[in-house]
């Protein structure tokens, strides 16, 4: 049986929230992937890096797994008719709707976490309540049909479990030791909970101003969900 | 001072082994990262993913880091001179060559691990002696200007590495801290010796056609030096 698999990909992506999942599931057996955006230009990372969509909105297969990424450019999203529509639809018929790092919120923007536990970025996770989600500070939430976590990195914890889910465990143990997946952290500071205080005092500063920016576009999203 | 960081980008490429790199490097304060290839035309994965180059190798500038990753087009790239040519003289004012995954049989064919302690994906560790490297198996390996590492994953623990090296340990932190690199891998058997016999076994048999055919581009790509 062929899984097909959609990652979204949208300007200002963190490009290794959707390449690290994109490595991950390309590789069960028979997987179909498709980078969706609303057009098949290339589409560049908050980081710069340019990547490729394969297929459009309008011609999306129905699929299996959605996965949303995250990164400054899905502050714009939580206010994207044609995005919001697209993922509302895709959720009627998908048996999981997934998200990495601040891709909860793009879910949560689109009614799509009312109910559910999930997790996002350590930084951003005071703000999925606002969309209705219980926030549960875990590096992978399985929570029924989504599937949500942490930050960046945190994508191929997410996209191991996704395909434990939907092919199989050993489907996603091949993966794991394919991808040599055994990491070591050189400084053992990837979570505040481990982290020294200046260095997340520092990270928490540096992010200030997207925090602010993402409340007030949080808040306006949850309104016009209600 | 700016650091300028260079990743090799190449048809077939394994493209994690770059993008993970890619996402530590960039966030280096006021890093420039260059994204290499012949041509500046779309260039697709292993995987099928598009990735855009950003600097042809003739308008490359001095680079302080070039960064190889794998993958299985990493085999033709062992017989081409073009490439060859580029890695050497890369490496006459680089500060550090570095490769992940088979990216170091790249730098091996290109006589630049001669004399260096040198890692690469678990499978093809034996592939290194030939180009007159002893092999180490380690996540990273540091040794003098080179650094290599393991598979596909490894990018990120390599690439962190590489941050704390040219840039400062802090930033690294700082990095890994963004990043949110508190890795949770679901089934702990990302390497063979954390893996259950028959899942190696497995593997070891699917990568059988590719342990073949690299065996002999390693051969001749060794001859080739001599």
């Amino acid at each position: 049986m062929s899984l097909t698999f959609g990652l979204l990909l949208f300007p200002g992506v963190t490009q290794l929230d959707l390449t690290g999942p994109f490595e991950v599931v390309h590789r069960v057996p028979d997987a179909k992937v498709h980078v969706l955006w609303k057009t098949l230009d290339p589409v560049h990372a908050d980081s710069g890096l340019g990547l490729l969509p394969t297929t459009t909105f309008a011609d999306c297969p129905p699929l299996d797994v959605l996965i949303v990424p995250g990164g400054a450019g899905q502050v714009p999203l939580m206010a994207d008719a044609e995005v919001l529509g697209f993922l509302r639809k895709t959720a009627a018929t998908a048996r999981y709707l997934t998200a990495v790092c601040t891709g909860s919120l793009v879910l949560g923007a689109a009614g799509l976490l009312r109910g559910y536990e999930a997790a996002t970025h350590w930084a951003f996770m005071p703000f999925l309540e606002a969309f209705g989600a219980t926030a549960r500070e875990a590096r992978v939430v399985v929570d029924r049909d989504r599937i949500t976590g942490g930050g960046v990195t945190a994508g191929i914890d997410i996209a191991l479990r996704i395909v434990a889910e939907v092919a199989s465990p050993d489907a996603a143990r091949t993966i794991e030791l394919a991808l040599e997946y055994d990491p070591e952290p050189p400084f053992g500071c990837g979570h505040p909970r481990r982290a020294p205080e200046p260095l997340v005092a520092a990270a928490r500063a540096a992010l200030e101003a997207q925090l602010a920016e993402r409340g007030v576009r949080v808040a306006e999203a949850a309104a016009a969900l209600r």
